[in-house]
């Protein structure tokens, strides 16, 4: 198994609030780096013999490592893929806000708050799609190893110091309204539409049927 | 939002090497208080001013706090399913482990070698979908926070002590495999089919196309 | 460099609430496997080439894997060296109780309901005295490698199930109630005499003598 | 209970390779930012109702960013205060150094590792002495909460993105360097001396006299 790296998507001279010398460093060492190691541990995690001579520890570490590369890959493949937009939602994702949050109001100011609680230290906020519930969620994460179990994230904000520190310094809060207005909506619809099928019947519902 | 817990799927007297009284305290405590502590969370939770009032670190304690109170829901829940069954798999997921993991045996020694290398601790072993590169994997878990991004759990193994301190003490080895010896690998079949579906072009896949 | 095994400092049988065999499982396992797995962990970091050859993430798997096993060591022999005793305390420590909590049923309570709040996971509750400021506190812990940086820990609460689930299952609290009837104050006045010198100025003191 | 800042004990201008404006950003941001914090969590803290009233969840939140935050005040401290130097080791220090892992190039070559091990995430390299053991050793963390129990950390490697993003961008290796070469290892000798008493019986070594 060999992870490719998936160019950046969006169009770093064209975001508003966020340098082009930022985006970059931030896709091609804290992504790209990702990628690579995840590379190097999925072929250690090949040569482990799980059932005899792998410690339990070693096991342990590598799994974990696995763990935060393959997060960090995916999660910053969203990010990137959340940016470029106008920062105008609307439409269907407003609509499916307005169901889970009471309004789109709400929803920002849990999403932000969220963010902006995090600052100084690592982490995400994901607007995810919990399939259990058939509904979405902001959730929150304290590192990349951080996840809604069976959930499909929609939207990414990375709160890692890497994602601000070089145009914002310790100004998390200035990063997040910066990342807020180039939030590419459209991105988030299309995510929402075709990665999570809210018609399709939850296994939370199923059991009722099959029982 | 009130989250409702979902009866016990599985039927205790007839496992193997599980106690009813284990399966029932697992089920009654571990998951249904999981649930009662969502609930209450999500009710402080609503009561959050996120733009102005709330502190920071009550954000990050009662999101990290809800994260851990909802996966343990979502993953008990796919425990308990998973169970039940002859741990005899066959057909379509056989052909879908060797195609990710060479073979049968080598899927087997990962996921029991993961799970025993948490004996003593806590955490999870899952058997996960990940819709990134349209494959399944052995997703390690120290706690209930952890989770692969994006992806879909199809079985799940219960590490923490509470799974099996009542019947087998510290010998986590001996859990492990009377677990695998109840595996219910229709409903997991069942769930590769229903909730991942490798068909569809994941979001790797889409930026070809769209760009 | 190898770790010894220090022997169970307390008496099983004299336990009131909390089982020989609960006792002496804890400690043949959980605390003999953490020295066990430390000594292994330890031989494998001494050949690793920290400069050149050792991958990042074999780096961040064993190190981390090295804090677990160490801190369940030194945590553990506290653990067990605070037990044996009838649980009630009296002279300088309920002086240095009043002191930094205001009461001792203060502390108690904060102590206990530490405990309890943990039950079904995984950690520790810590009595430690905190160099910096010269005084006691309690330490929540959610894993081994939890600590309070540069304090020491005069009486170790186990939360992880292994302390309990053998003869309390799910019970916590009652596990918790029967720890703190056999403390042995005796040996916590002890350590915080001899380990936690009050009289010492703290680094938060020298800088004002020293600029 | 309020806790006080320390003044910022080394002298930005004259340190190497570090910018006077990542300097004050650090103690002030982060570093004032954890004190502030620590104050208000510590004011919440002192109005739960632990007996009877306060949820677990609303407990575990709360006490986890008390950890957070104190060991983020202690750790900053230690960091300045081992800043300001030339960098060259020598006399008592080195034979420490040499005693506990070979020698002084073994423990610059495993403490500068492991921090490069840590880039582009979170986390602190802590040379710390062990009372259990009676030595030096380089401990690891993935963020504030990680300390060895029990331990006297005397030398502090930051490798939070915020000790080094707004000189270095993503290049941590550049950090680690430049801050190798402000160390004041007269600050760590002292601490060595003063903090951790090699002379006096650890616990380990009680036993076998008490018995």
């Amino acid at each position: 198994m060999t992870y490719m790296a998936k160019p950046l998507s969006c169009d770093p001279p064209k975001l508003r609030g966020l340098s082009e010398k930022l985006i970059l460093s931030h896709w091609e060492n804290n992504y790209g780096g990702a990628v690579r190691r995840l590379n190097a541990i999925t072929a250690q995690l090949a040569e482990l013999d799980f059932a005899r001579a792998a410690p339990g520890f070693v096991i342990n570490g590598l799994k974990r490592e696995e763990l935060i590369a393959t997060n960090s890959m995916i999660l910053h493949e969203l990010y990137f893929d959340g940016l470029g937009g106008d920062g105008i939602s609307g439409g269907s994702i407003d609509e499916a806000l307005k169901r889970d949050f009471g309004s789109v109001d709400r929803w920002r100011a849990e999403f932000i708050g969220t963010g902006k609680a995090l600052r100084g230290g690592a982490g995400w906020v994901l607007l995810s799609y919990s399939h259990r519930d058939r509904r979405l969620m902001n959730q929150w994460a304290a590192d990349h190893t951080h996840a809604l179990a069976g959930g499909t994230p929609i939207l990414a904000l990375d709160m890692y110091e890497h994602s601000y520190q070089l145009d914002y310094g310790a100004s998390a809060e200035g990063y997040v309204d910066a990342f807020m207005e180039n939030v590419n909506w459209t991105n988030v619809a299309r995510l929402l539409q075709a990665q999570a099928p809210g018609e399709r019947a939850s296994e939370f519902e199923v059991w009722r049927a099959i029982r």
